[in-house]
């Protein structure tokens, strides 16, 4: 199996761990925060703007895959926006070409498609991505249950817009993963090392 | 892993070979027809007609979950229909009880909840799913690219409904599953084994 490996997945379902676990596992690169390091160092922008910008996509109100022809006029933050995108998927494309790796999120598996990655996603029911969330950040000791929902809701639906603006097609959607990997009751420490057989 | 295990599919999408070359590599028991021939027996109504209704699920507007209370003015097709599920959940609960299993379809995912089993769904893109009509059914032979991709749509809606109103839940939902397979790109005779070891 291609060991270029794409991992979607939902905010508090474990799917960072799972990745890291996998690269560990097959003894390949492991990519997350690393690309908006590298788009910082190439672009002069700062960690938390790209951040924020990767999170937020700030004035995006139209399918970017459609290619130029639509562009409206354009705005510095919007210049800026185009530039990290464009990095990003820049650097995306060196990395995968450089070695065998593991990318989380960041649209990897459309960046990547000519590279055929094997796609997964990494999901959970809400309870279950709540209680990781409770067990993981500390910052979200002081949530009560319903805000600390509204924060996992949030950060997932910025994820769909992002994902559909960019790759023009639905988030999560199980027809463009190969493997859609529920971690509400199997647990990632147990099922990496099998799963990573699939690569051996 | 519980080896109770269950197999939602999409039709066209290899869900029985997969589920059979599992149970092979589990030496386990495998469910399919199986069924049907058993409810057959202790109703004695023929297979074919069983077949129907499982299918095609007459007289069903409302969801039987619900309970009793709801059901309309009874007639002798609709208790056929009532009794052809119920034998069908009491065999598959009766099978799950006897010892470790493969079971495909019937929604045995919901039937065996108090099991906890270990749901996979089956799915593919159409493509590959005419393609794989086409090697294995000599009955698709004459029907045209569009008359197979009606039939195959058409077959999935069926199991749609029959899920939707039997458990209330929407079909192939990947939250309703552990781990959702897609054989557009990957070979179930590659991943079968590797997947085993999950249960070992």
């Amino acid at each position: 199996m291609n060991r270029i490996i794409t991992i979607g997945r939902e905010f508090g379902s474990g799917g960072r761990e799972f990745g890291r676990r996998l690269s560990e596992e097959l003894g390949i690169a492991y990519y997350d925060q690393e690309i908006i390091s590298e788009i910082s160092k190439r672009t002069s922008l700062s960690e938390q703007y790209i951040q924020a910008i990767v999170e937020h996509q700030p004035s995006f109100s139209f399918p970017i895959h459609i290619g130029r022809s639509f562009y409206p006029a354009t705005s510095p933050v919007f210049d800026q926006t185009m530039t990290v995108y464009q990095e990003q998927a820049r650097i995306i494309k060196e990395m995968a070409a450089k070695s065998d790796c593991v990318i989380v999120g960041r649209c990897a598996d459309f960046i990547l498609k000519e590279y055929h990655p094997f796609r997964f996603f990494i999901y959970a029911d809400m309870e279950s991505k709540i209680k990781r969330c409770r067990e993981k950040g500390p910052e979200e000791e002081n949530l009560t249950e319903k805000e600390l929902k509204q924060k996992i809701s949030g950060i997932d639906k910025k994820r769909a817009k992002y994902y559909e603006i960019y790759t023009g097609h639905p988030w999560g959607d199980k027809l463009n993963f190969d493997l859609c990997v529920n971690t509400t009751r199997t647990s990632i420490k147990d099922i990496v090392p099998v799963i990573a057989k699939l690569f051996a």
